[in-house]
């Protein structure tokens, strides 16, 4: 352990979780680190929901992670019903219901945005950062383990800091992170970075010593990533995708090798970079958030010459690999600060590929990236606003019906909007492509419904856009009819008409 | 003249603007000057319209511009049906009703978008730019006149350039402008620029002189400003808006002379900026896309120390006063292209107070800039999506009622969504203002509800938010209600129930 501890003043800080856990009052604020179940502080916020459970009174506090958190650390405080307000993501099937029960507020936050809004003021102060770590150096730096998140901006504007530091993490890890933490806006320079596989900052997390309170040793490995292999029409979502990326090669639009790639955290996302295992492309570069399964194997197999990500998240299997053999990776990885991963300045500046997962996506291109009808909470926005609107190319991706055809993801009209028709260049289904780059409202329409939608809901879809036309305007809609589709699945369970309609 | 076509080598390229005109053939695509009335090229376009209305045959162009052009150049051009696509934004009546019947398709583009766009070959290439000029310089390069929009990236991309030389804006406008034009994405370095006064390009425009095609003297002013001037209640949204940002400066989270103020275009936008004459504030300084009446007063009352900007669109006295006393302005003004003034790098670095005009929000604080009733064009999303998405602090504003209380701008579900609850920072209408930072849905429909909407709406819309409290979720809502609003709207004349609901 020792070698880990190097900052030889700090012995003295080591707690057990239950004093750690004391020190959290009702009502504060705490940022845990944690992104993708990647690097969460696991001990500490457990016991914590513990405690309150066995003191039996009200407590409660304001919990801000990077982005969703290890499977039991969420779910477990969901359930003791500690969580006042959560930010800026989740992925727990135990918080989503609190949430959209209304008992868990949750501010449902674009990812590079978090950062931001604790360092003006604009959020609650934070009292506790609690982060996990595998090394603590020479001179006090906190070395993250296999996520960076928000701690870096947790540690430096938090009272007081926690660290949990995490034997079951490979040491391997120090040496990957790059921490780069802005100024205060109006106070900062350009973010120099240029490249994916650039260095601009520092190899741990900088801390005023003072500021540590305590530190947990611990001894728990990251949850693994529960994403479902690529099926059939995953597949056929990819060939898709890279059908259109090699169009674009020809047309002179991209250079050979791409541009730097994002893909969001899930299946979907995950079977769409699988499909470059079998592409001619190669020295690809990926720039994003989650670095999932599918990286490592396009690592493997030569095709990725660099990754630049905010979280490493795998499923059991591949994480013992990566683990066993982590110094053929270590050249080739960064992982950054989400506020980095994130940034639009980045984003923009590199001119990503940004292919996220829609819920929904109605006829003129407007995406659900969260509510499901609308009003329940899947996971949250996460990056894929950071993503879509300032990269190169904006791809949204999902199959075209969910729960074997009573779902339609194309709709007439989205019932949330998180992504807007301003900002979705692309829509991907293993129905097809729909390139709406350049096109009018009307234009997208026929594209979105003739490319995308299952052949069971395109005449339905073509009967609502041939009543909406009569009724004119830039963005033709039939407005009591517009959310009939899901009114429809609520009332029926499913969002099919009985009378398929026959207009065309 | 000749003092400001200092190029000799440009003598022999002088044109008429019939003979311009006859350059440009059926199908092909044009790049316009132009942003907010200001500078735009204002006579081969209408020639180009007239030749089509007397050849009497099939003809069509695309028209990509910087924002709306002046009065007579878009609806000319609308009129005479040679527009076939537009983008990225228009505000002109004749315009309006093609774009709405289906007759011109419209792309409603983030301002910040097009260059890149057009840079990335994602949109159809530029056969001619034209762009009004107040000189070109001895060394062939391009002044531009009350504004830069796309003038740049269309004359750099453009097969030909057309330069409209317009003796009727004064040359004291030379030196004025800033063109910095980034390099392709993934090949560039960081935008330098860190103060809103800080110059990071040329003076001009850069051009390859065997580019220009022909140049053609014109002699017409800018058309003017149609602003209404501030009235009670866009004075009581500036009221408003001045007290919240007074307590921030009170908080500890803005400085002293507050952070560099963006403004939209229009009416109430500019009421917003009057509203600090009589304030406090001092030293404020501005970086927006268009400097209307407002922030000249503002500069001659000593309140702003610099303004940054992409035009200068004035009402007619106002035009005169400046025109006339411009020395006195012109150390405190630079003029930079769209990419520049909305590049989401510079608004996220510098921490701007982004303050844009809503059509309608929901209470959720999704708001719409763009679809009357979800369905037709106004005038387009402009800067409001660049500035709000990145900005220290997104604002929206808008009277609470129109048409005599008819309809109500704060409704149950946004008819179409420009700006999502992700983006939304404050909203603020003559009855107050609602502070949604770090609040989830739930928090947020109570605030804006009792503070922005009309007491005439309050009691209906707290019966819906009732009611969808009785469905649960993160965002409740009753779906098949959701727009029944906007449709009694349509079918009644009013948004308001008949029997007012009685739900508190």
């Amino acid at each position: 352990m020792w070698e880990r501890l190097r900052d030889k003043r700090m012995a003295e800080k080591i707690v057990t979780a239950e004093e750690a856990a004391s020190w959290i009052e009702n009502g504060m604020t705490i940022g845990l680190s944690g992104f993708t179940r990647a690097g969460d502080s696991k001990v500490v916020p457990v016991t914590l929901a513990e405690r309150a459970k066995h003191e039996n009174q009200p407590f409660g506090v304001n919990v801000y992670t990077g982005a969703s958190m290890g499977a039991d650390v969420d779910s477990v405080m969901a359930e003791a019903g500690i969580v006042l307000k959560r930010l800026p993501f989740q992925a727990d099937a135990t918080m989503r219901k609190k949430i959209n029960d209304g008992s868990i507020m949750f501010v449902d936050q674009h990812l590079s945005h978090t950062a931001e809004l604790i360092r003006n003021g604009a959020l609650k102060h934070i009292d506790f950062a609690i982060v996990e770590a595998v090394a603590i150096t020479e001179d006090g730096m906190i070395i993250p383990s296999t996520s960076v998140g928000n701690s870096n901006i947790f540690v430096e504007q938090a009272d007081h800091v926690i660290i949990e530091l995490n034997l079951a993490q490979t040491d391997a890890l120090e040496g990957i992170h790059d921490i780069y933490t802005p100024a205060k806006q109006g106070e900062r320079e350009p973010i120099p970075l240029v490249a994916v596989d650039q260095r601009i900052g520092t190899k741990g997390i900088p801390v005023d010593p003072n500021k540590i309170k305590g530190i947990v040793v611990t001894n728990i490995m990251d949850s693994p990533s529960s994403i479902v292999q690529p099926d059939e029409e995953t597949a056929q979502i990819a060939a898709h995708l890279i059908n259109f990326l090699r169009d674009e090669v020809k047309a002179g639009r991209l250079p050979q090798n791409l541009a730097p790639l994002q893909s969001g955290i899930g299946s979907v996302a995950n079977a769409v970079f699988n499909g470059f295992l079998d592409s001619e492309f190669t020295d690809l570069t990926v720039y994003s958030e989650v670095l999932q399964d599918a990286v490592f194997d396009l690592l493997d197999a030569g095709k990725i010459a660099f990754a630049s990500g905010c979280s490493i998240t795998l499923t059991d299997e591949k994480m013992k690999h990566v683990t066993e053999n982590f110094a053929q990776y270590r050249d080739k990885l960064l992982l950054r600060p989400q506020e980095i991963t994130n940034h639009p300045e980045i984003i923009r500046r590199l001119g990503l590929i940004a292919i996220n997962t829609a819920i929904e996506a109605d006829i003129y291109g407007n995406v659900n990236s969260t509510n499901v009808s609308g009003t329940k909470m899947m996971n949250g926005i996460g990056g894929s606003g950071d993503f879509a609107r300032n990269s190169r190319l904006g791809i949204f991706v999902t199959k075209s019906i969910a729960k074997g055809g009573k779902i339609s993801s194309i709709v007439p009209f989205a019932s949330h909007v998180d992504h807007t028709e301003h900002d979705v260049d692309v829509i991907v289904t293993e129905q097809g492509l729909a390139d709406l780059r350049g096109l009018a409202p009307r234009e997208r329409a026929l594209k979105i419904i003739d490319n995308c939608a299952h052949p069971m809901y395109r005449d339905q879809l073509r009967a609502y856009y041939a009543e909406a036309l009569t009724r004119g305007g830039h963005t033709p809609h039939v407005l009591e009819k517009a959310l009939a589709w899901h009114v429809r699945y609520a009332e029926e369970g499913t969002m099919l008409e009985q009378e398929p309609a026959l207009v065309r």
